[in-house]
């Protein structure tokens, strides 16, 4: 093991335990509870370490500056704490861990930036808490209303607002001024670089995104003594809607997912009244994103009528295509020697890409598989990252 | 109103405030949680006020005796407080609240019973809190193993035993036997008496039922970033299984239905890597039972081999025909000239009818909704259900 991936190593076991539920092997780090807030003390610890100030937006985003902060053409590296339900360690966490280790890498090599360097962790980027992904990254680039940020709610009926202990800023034009170049280091959620046997690439684009809610609401009533005839059953809506979202999607190309259920009142004797279900859809191009939306809205309101139920559906988020800096992107992959490769994945990366030149680098992942436990990456590997990210900073920095 | 719907409402009232949701106007009375044990309560008050003594059987279930508890020979009703999630108030309570109005109306008559009266309320009849319906019943009768009934636990990992404060007693043969009869009175859960334009029916047969449970493994990933042809998704089986078990029931003339449904890790952009449903399936006759679970798990299993899951089934329970004494109901229809029904749902009734003559009286519910808020009685006819048990009371313990 190199001198750098057991430096990684270090910093990457303090992280591990905080929010590991034993039982899976994965993560619960929502947003502003108590593992995230941990990681956020931790962050703070970190920058402190380095001398490195750190200032708050208003959003729950932090950033750690090695540099002044009121100067201006500021480089912004950096990503997110907090994870879907039983995630994986990487999906955020790395691109932090790596932006400090990256500094640390720069000020050893004795390189003294011309421009500061921020270290950002943003808050909410899985949505995991409040339903809407990227929700600091939002915030900051005013491309949230802060009403409704401030007002969505958690499971148990907390708001963002109370949540964070203020009103939401909202847009700060004036610091996302302040940052001439974003890069965001990513765990790769595909299988892409194995493909390619590299281990770092540069990321060229975002699939338009976006996730539907589909509230299907029928008749409650008794499991055991209702007629099959006589039902107006939810469940069978939904079911069908599943199998639809998939196979329009295989016949696309696209990505379709029904990941997500919530029933009522979700017992084994009970015919449910109300099942909603969560869309999460992608595709390389808006028109076939809007195609297949479309036409899983079609078929299940087709079979709403069949099963005497009915169907609304709500647009909770949409992410256009991000087409990351196609100039920037070049650049870094020639000076890395790098793959570059579109993903389907959002990212706080893909929201700031509207406001700031970005970039991502993605690290190799050898399963390919994210948002699960089995998400992972080699310290070698995260070694070559964090080695790429200094490289990338020291060329947007020093020249 | 006659005076004994009065009563009955002024009776009712004292309950309808105990574990209501206000949201849904249903009831979260699970079984030794906050409301059902101010139930319980509510019912040694009951039995205080009617100078009737109460005893506990060591599995949950308390019975309120008017006549000697040591004397046999004696007539048991009664009926259960726990709900489903957002169950309506009558399924269980019913039966309890009639009883003692049935007693209050045998001494206003100045009835004196050549046989003691026992009012029962048993616990965790509808298995919502830990899974296996009839759960008290089950245990006096010594139809389930103490071991297992002690483990079995909620959504929140308590055991039963740990709720109940104690490892339950199981079977207490030389209580059930000191039982001649036993009549449970239950608000009806169809429309059977609305079509029959009569109050109150008696039950013929229950229809053999039970509960399995589907576990579908995959692998979790990220919705965004996967390929559809790389995915395994349990999602996409459990829907298949839900439409399956639907036609299948159809095709039989079986009742069928999915209504409860756990997702891992249910995340809007996670492909999930453990679904879990529940199938309630119930049929006139056991060989049809059989047959429909025979062909869904088959259905099932086809279905996960295309999708790259797995499929496991648990019998979770399993209740076989139970037909109720035929003397006893001919009996009581023709004393109270009322229809004699069958029915899908299960009841302690169902349990101790192996073991004591038994006999149910169904009271009209004009939606035929039930386990659901919509679920219903007018206090009128509820007063003709009183009117009937005390009837039935008078037959059984004074010849």
């Amino acid at each position: 093991m190199s001198g750098l991936a057991a430096r990684f190593r270090a910093l990457w076991d303090e992280l591990a335990p905080v929010g590991r539920d034993e039982r899976s092997g994965g993560y619960l780090r929502y947003a502003l509870t108590g593992p995230e807030l941990r990681l956020r003390e931790w962050f703070r610890g970190q920058a402190d370490r380095r001398a490195m100030p750190v200032t708050e937006d208003g959003n729950g985003n932090l950033f750690a500056w090695w540099g002044e902060p009121e100067a201006g053409g500021a480089v912004l590296t950096g990503s997110h704490f907090d994870s879907v339900p039983h995630g994986g360690a990487y999906d955020g966490p790395l691109g932090i861990v790596s932006a400090f280790l990256a500094v640390d890498e720069l000020r050893a090599a004795g390189v003294a930036p011309a421009r500061p360097v921020a270290v950002g962790a943003f808050v909410e980027e899985e949505g995991a808490r409040f339903g809407v992904p990227c929700l600091g990254s939002r915030l900051l680039a005013g491309e949230i209303a802060v009403d409704r940020a401030a007002g969505l709610r958690d499971a148990d009926g907390v708001s963002f607002a109370e949540a964070l202990g203020a009103r939401p800023a909202g847009a700060r034009p004036e610091l996302v001024g302040r940052f001439v170049a974003f890069v965001e280091l990513h765990v790769e959620q595909g299988r892409a670089l194995v493909e390619a046997d590299a281990p770092v690439a540069v990321a060229s684009a975002i699939w338009p995104h976006g996730r539907w809610r589909f509230e299907f609401t029928g008749e409650g009533n008794h499991a055991g003594t209702t007629r099959m005839s006589d039902r107006r059953d939810p469940m069978l809506t939904y079911a069908f809607t599943v199998l639809a979202a998939n196979k329009e999607a295989r016949l696309r190309g696209a990505h379709a997912t029904v990941g997500r259920v919530a029933v009522e009142p979700n017992a084994t004797n009970a015919i449910p009244s109300r099942v909603t279900g969560w869309l999460d859809a992608r595709a390389a191009e808006p028109e076939t994103l809007t195609g297949l939306v479309d036409a899983v809205r079609a078929k299940a309101a087709e079979r709403a009528r069949r099963d005497g139920t009915e169907v609304a559906l709500t647009e909770e988020s949409a992410t256009p295509l991000v087409a990351f800096d196609g100039g920037l992107a070049g650049r870094l992959a020639a000076l890395l020697d790098a793959p570059v490769l579109p993903t389907g994945a959002g990212h706080d990366a893909g929201v700031l890409a509207a406001h700031v030149p970005t970039a991502m680098l993605f690290v190799r992942n050898p399963t390919g598989v994210s948002h699960s436990p089995a998400e992972s990456a080699s310290d070698d590997d995260c070694a070559a990252g964090v080695t790429a990210l200094a490289r990338v900073l020291k060329e947007l920095t020093c020249r």
